[in-house]
Order: C-alpha cells, then structure tokens, then sequence
C-alpha cells in the first residue's frame, strides 16, 4: 500500500495504543486498584484521553487521508478502502467537537458521575436534576457540533456515537412492532397457571465453587485465557485490553449460582468478540474494530440467551454443574433447569430482567431520553414520567428513585443515546442465531455436548474477523437475509416462552 | 511561587503522570497480564516512554527552568530551591542523550532480555556474550553523552543514573574496608563450631495461610492497603505506581515460609517508603521523588534485616506465626527462630544470600562490571573471571553459569552501575538503624510488642518526607552523624552474628 496509507496508520497505531493503554486503566480501576488511587487514576485518564485526541484529530491525519482518498491503488483494495472510509467518519466527526468541549464534557461527567452515586444512594432525585441538566445541555452541544442530518433530530447526532448509520426514526420503527408483539405475550405469561420455580437456580453454593466452575464454562465456550484473564468486579463488564489480552469480569452471589453464569456468558460473548478481531494484524485500522454497540451486544445476548437459556446448554452444563459445584443441585434436573432460566417476571431493574421485559426497560428509556433532549420532559418531570411508564409498561410501582429513575449509570456520564443498542443487540443475535442454525444443522446436537466451537468459528468468521469492514445494516442483510426488525426476536421468545409456561 | 515554576512544574506533573501509567503497566506486566499480551505491552512502555522523554526534555522546561534559577523569590524558598536544583540535573541529563540513542537502548534491552532467559535457561553463555558486547558498547556510549567527570571515568556517569553523586572511587574507598572486616567475620563463622539450624524456617506451611500471615505482618509494619496492593509474582517487587497507589510483591514457597516473609518485609520497606514521598502534595517535583537507589535500599534492607532479623521482632511475630500459621511451628522458639533468621552460609546465588556473604557477591559483580566497561576485561573471560572469584571469595565451584554470570537480570537490561547500590543500601540502613535506636530507646521494646509506629514515624520524618531536598551523603551525615562507611554495618553483623554463633 501507499506511503501515505502505511503513515496513516502507524499513526493512528499509536493512538490506539494509548487509548488501550486507558482501556488497562479502567479495567485495572473496577478491579484492582486501592481506593485511595481513584484521584489520580482519572488524572491519568484525561491525560491519556487528551493526548490521544490530539493525535487523532492531528491535521496531518486529514491530509494523509485525502491522498489515500486520491489514489486509485488504495481505493480498489476492499480492506484499504474500508479502513479508509471509516476513518473519514471518525476523523470528521472527532474534528467537529472542539478540545475545550471534549474537556467540559469529560470534567462534568466525572462530578456528574459522584452526584449521581450520592442521589442513588440516598434516592434523592434533587442531588442529581442539575446535573442531568447540565449533561443534557453538552449533549445537545455535541449534536450541534456533529450536525444534526437533514429530517433528523439532535438524538440521531448522538447515536451515530454508539449505533453507526441508525436514527431514532428507525428505532421507532424497530421498537413499535417490537412492542406490540412482546406486550401481548408478556401478558398471556403473567396471566399463566403455570409457574416455573427458580429454586434451582437458587442453590446455595461456595463463591469458591462457583468461580471454578464458571471459570470451565467459560474456557469451553472458546475463550482464550492464555490471551485473556477473568476476575471479579461490582459490576461485570468485559474489556479489550490490547491485541492478546481480552479482559472480562463476573460477580458472584452465594444464594444465586444462575446469575453468575449469566454474567460469565454475556460477558464472554463480548470477550469473544474481542479476542476476535484482528487486532494484532490490524492494530490502528478500523477492520480492528467492533462495528457499534449493537453488533457487539449481539454477541453477549447470544451467548448468555441463545446459549446460556437452551435446553441443549442445560442438557451439558447440568451434569458438569452437579459434579462440579455439589449436592445443592441434586435434585434439579434439566427441565427445572431450562424453565428457571426462562421464567419471566417484572422487574423493576433493568439488569435484573429477563428476556423478554428487559426490552420494554430499553424502550422506555429510549423515549424518555429522546424527549429530556428535546425538552418535551422536563428534568423535573423525569421521575413522574418514570414511575408512570413502569406502571404502564410493567404493572409495578416504583417505590424508590433508587429503583426508578436513578438505577442507571449512563446519563451521569453524558451517554444520550446508548440505551437503545442493548435491544437492538437482542434484535441482531436473534436473527445471527437463526443464520447460524441454518449453517449448522447440528448446532443443538452439539451444545448438548457441550461443544460451542462451531458456533464459534462461524462467528469468528462472518463477524469477528471483519471489524468493521461492513456496517451493522450489512452483516445483518448479508448474515440473516433480511433487514433488522423484530420478526426472529419474537421467534425465538414465542418459540420458548410458550412451552415453557404451556401456553 | 511565579509563574515560571508553576507552568514548569504543571508540564513535568504530566511527565511524571506518563511515567506513573507506564509503572502499572509494568505491575501489571509482572502480576496480571495473559501470557500472549507480552509483545504489545512492550510496545505500550516504548510509546509511554518516548512521550514523557519528549516532555522532560522540551526545550520549554529549560526556558522555565531558566526563569527560576533568575528568580530570586524561588531560590530563596528552601523547597523550591531544591526542586529547581535537582530537576535542572535531570534536565541537563536527559538531554545530553540523544532520542535514537534511548531507543536503541530500549531495543537492544528488549532483545537482549529475551537472550539472557534462553541464555540462562540453557547455561550457554555464547547465547548472551553478544548482546552484553553491544549493552557495554551503549553504555559507553551513553556515559560518552553525559560526561565522564574530571579524574573520574566513564562507570561514574552511568553511577549517576542510580545514586546520585556517588563515584566508582568512592565505592572502592567504601567496599575495601567493609570486605577488610567482613571477610575474617565470615572465615571464623564458617570455622565456628555452633551451627543453628534452618529447621524452624523450613516449615511445611500452606500458601493460602502463609499469604494471610504476611497480610498479617505487612499492615502491622505500617504499609496502608487502602493506598496499596499485596500480590505474588515470580521475582518480588515494589512499585510506586501512583499517589495513592503503592503496590509490591512476594513470592511463596510451601517449604520456607520465612524466605516469603523476608521478600515480603524486604519489599514492605520499599513500599513504605513509596507511601511516605509526598506524592499528592508534589506531583511532578523532585522533592516527591526517592533520593536513589542506594536509600531506597536502606529502607527494604532495614525492614528486612534490623528489623526481620531481630529477636525482638520474633518475640512478637514468633506467637503471631504459630497462632496463625499452625502445628508445623509449635516446636519452634524465639531463639531458634532467631538464629535460624541470622544463618550466614556462603550461596552461589545472590538473591539467596545471607546479610553478610550478599555483600561479597555485590562487591564482585562492581569489580567485574567496571573492569568489562573498562574494556579490561574481555566478555568471552567474563565466566572464568566470576568463576574464579567466587571460589576465592565464597569457596565454592560454580557447576553451570545459570547459576554464575548468567543469574542476574541487571546486565542483560543494560543497567551497568546498579548493582552497586545494594550494598550502598546496606551500608545506609546500618548507619539510619543506629540513629533511630539513639532517638528512640524504647524501640527494641515496641518491636518485641509488634509495635513499629514509632520507626516508621522517624523514618518518615526523616527520610520519606523529604524527597530529594538533601542527598544521600547529605541525609546520611545529618541523620547518623558521620559520612557514609562500614562501620555501622559491620557493628550490626558483629554484635549480632558473633553471639549467633558464639563466638
């Protein structure tokens, strides 16, 4: 390739570098680091972060980029010119927001962050009004900056941050049928005789027991631990450390045995991704990169609903669980088992729900956010609004902030438009399983076996090893055959759902 | 202070805050990275590394350097005097070597480093006599750079990267007597007839007991997990990694549980010293940062040996180990414990080497090393020059050169001139030792209650608190009341191992 070309991107590789530098900083931060080290880990941060802004919005950058724009050699190579297009989008739009925004908005969130922790704790609305509406104010800042597209709105600048080349009109349109397919069901399932019960998923068992076992779980579903680690953190989260070390964390309740599975799975599926992609190859390149939230979330919700909720999983895993974590389980069976995880309950927290009813969470809160940003709901109104829509949507009464409005961290940290991509993942794993199960007739054979290597390499292959090359739109149209919509989600939860609370 | 000191020492915060990211990264290197992360995290710490060189060596900081120097109301501050003095040196330093050179260096290290294992893992000296001819070629390149002082030679230059101010013949004035009195020292133990036995050491104990012992031991020493960590790795280490952020390391054997708490003392000294520079408070100055390495030592060395190796603090720790640590120590006593602390037997390996005999492996590697810089000593004899003189100093064969010249790290890395600094080390923490026995009476009482606030109180008044306001010569003379030598230490060894092995 091009001098220009192999500049851009020793560049770019030094950027990324620090940015994964930052990447073992936060992991380090959630799972190591001494309480008293917090002050200056930010301090690190912004530094790191700062630095390499300034080297991805280098003006050099754009020049290189234009010759490679320029020559007819880059352009007709597929990956140079994938990579070229998409740096053009990252390039442009890192250079619309100006340094001293980018510093506002990270000094807000990082206080935003510690109002929002004290509001929760204390379930105190008021503690955290001013600064939602502070951060509701940057981010109406930043959309202007990007530019808000021609019959869009402000919202839609923003999820290009997350989502890449979706809007909220086609949210909308994803989400309304998404909605009056699942409400009815939903409905028929509350209003069932019978109840699965979730004792077996409630074994009492060793936190010791359980990091042993899920530690098996996870090196069986393909995850690399001589280039990967998994620990412990508050919150399980999965990070791409660096080319060669794919860091993920799960937590563990002694009363629930499930809940750590599931976390291990969900985050395994976005450490599989990362361990995926072709980072050593292509460090610097975007066809090292994930596509946007979306994609990757898919490949969490596979692994922890696909997988992680079938009958053939629990076919594999019951008897290892029983051999492996001890008497608590004796009694279960694989039955008990798969109905346990699959029982579908309200919630009033989102990260507690199950399949089904964690979708109308996203949904509310897409439409929530979408109106604080253009000033429909009031900041003010925003805990009415709230309880109102849980009510609605889920029959339940919030009976604290806490447990309302104030459960999520993602407005304390100025991410307008983030929410959405958890459903769209549920929408983009559901039909990539399909697309899988048609390519391997005997998938469900093999997970009764407990062998997911050819689930694996399938995603390796059609998903993983491109970055992004192709957007979201493409490897859905190109994987599943069809546009996204919420046709195979509904598939796969009627197909489920029904027999298991014999409707 | 004026606005010159401010900007200056706002840039070398950010330095500093670049080097601080690149001391977790190395921790982390050490504790948590996954096998196949090695090769990207080199080229993280070659990138971290070369950005803050770019900042310390800016012409900007001789600017505002300069400022201050002409500025009198900063040169009349005693504290700011003292930062602009020492980092004025740095600067002056970190200039004189040109930016090719210091990759160079980092790349042959790196690549050297990896000969030295295979090397070592082989005994086949063949494999690292190349790459210590080129690390010599550097590091006469290097001490070319920055100077070789008047009447001195080039091994002085690079001294001063380690221990500042010290010189070759000063360490030849220094080492000579302390060989002159420790040699017949060790001739008659090794002639004595009382041999202590090593038994009471050697308890079979398990990790998992061990390691909360030594939790145990390392808070009650005085070392704050609320600003630090305590991990395991394969060579123990400590780590500054951040304000509020010390973190260190031991290693366990289940068949020589004092050989753990050694390392773990050893390294608890370093860290607290760590914990004492007032890094919050001074980020980016001198006065934050540890005077060299030959004080830093003093501070393992003390906790390791005037303290680890006291009866008073086996007093205390003996009842504490058996409570904790079970039946395999119920026969042990004070005294056997104490004398089996105070072995002195010849070892091949330094590492594994008693207070006495470590100095005479010490004195050996600054005699070799001078003389191969100096080009007085041919690499290929460099086996039968150690050879030898381990025979004539310790009285033993070296049966392969893994556990000869290949069994250090330092020169493989290119760090010509450290080694030295061990037994400077010693001789500081000798001579502090006898100090805080003067100013505080009661110590040997308070150690034999576990009770060591009062010298980790004076340590960190005395020393830790101060940074680099005084050198070492200078911190010695004023706290021990004369100049640096071997008497201290010497009185230590004596008063101590004669009675050991009654003599």
């Amino acid at each position: 390739m091009s001098d220009a070309y192999s500049e851009l991107f020793e560049r770019l590789g030094e950027a990324a570098t620090l940015y994964s530098v930052g990447g073992l900083l936060g992991w380090d931060q959630e799972t190591m680091m001494p309480e008293r080290g917090a002050a200056f880990r930010a301090r690190e941060l912004a530094l790191l972060g700062r630095i390499a802004h300034e080297r991805v919005t280098h003006p050099r950058v754009g020049e290189l980029l234009s010759q490679c724009e320029a020559d007819a050699q880059v352009m007709s190579d597929r990956d140079a010119a994938a990579n070229v297009r998409e740096l053009r989008r990252d390039y442009d739009r890192a250079r619309k927001i100006p340094a001293d925004l980018v510093a506002e908005m990270n000094e807000t969130s990082s206080l935003a962050l510690q109002a929002w922790k004290e509001a929760r704790e204390q379930s105190d609305f008021s503690k955290f009004e001013p600064w939602l509406e502070k951060q509701l104010g940057l981010a109406r800042r930043k959309a202007e900056c990007y530019g808000v597209p021609d019959g869009g709105e402000q919202y839609d600048a923003l999820l290009e941050d997350y989502e890449p080349g979706m809007t909220s009109a086609e949210i909308e349109r994803l989400f309304g049928p998404l909605r009056e397919s699942l409400t009815p069901l939903i409905a028929e399932i509350a209003a069932a005789d019978y109840r699965p019960s979730d004792a077996p998923h409630r074994a009492k068992i060793s936190i010791d027991k359980q990091k042993e076992f899920n530690l098996f779980v996870l090196k069986r579903l393909g995850f690399d631990m001589g280039a990967g680690r998994f620990d412990v953190s508050v919150h399980p989260f999965s990070s791409g450390v660096a080319p060669g070390d794919t860091r993920i964390t799960t937590r563990y309740r002694e009363d629930h045995f499930a809940d750590a599975l599931g976390s291990t799975m969900h985050e395994a599926g976005h450490g599989l991704y990362e361990q995926g992609l072709p980072k050593a190859e292509r460090w610097g390149q975007p066809l090292c990169e994930p596509v946007g939230l979306g994609i990757h979330e898919s490949q969490s919700r596979m692994w922890e609903n696909q997988v992680g909720r079938s009958r053939a999983f629990w076919t594999w895993a019951l008897p290892e669980a029983q051999r492996m974590l001890g008497d608590a389980l004796s009694d279960c069976t694989v039955d008990s088992m798969y109905e346990a995880a699959n029982i579908v309950e309200p919630h009033l927290i989102r990260v507690e729900s199950d399949e089904a009813t964690y979708n109308l969470h996203i949904m509310l809160r897409f439409d929530l956010e979408r109106a604080l940003l253009r000033g429909d709901l009031p900041v003010a109104d925003l805990p009415g609004a709230w309880n109102e829509r849980i009510k609605r949507d889920l029959g339940l009464d919030v009976p604290s902030h806490a447990l309302g409005c104030l459960q999520d961290i993602h407005w304390a940290m100025g991410s307008i438009g983030y929410l959405p991509t958890y459903t769209l993942g549920n929408l983009f794993s559901a039909q990539f399983f399909e697309a899988v199960q048609r390519a391997l007739p005997n998938l469900d054979a093999d997970m009764t076996r407990g062998e997911f290597g050819g689930l694996l390499q399938w995603l390796r292959e059609n998903i993983h090893a491109r970055g992004r090359r192709d957007s979201a739109d493409a490897l859905c149209s190109e994987l599943s055959g069809e546009p996204l919509s919420h046709h195979a989600l509904m598939r796969h939860l009627d197909g489920k759902l029904r027999p298991v609370y014999r409707l």
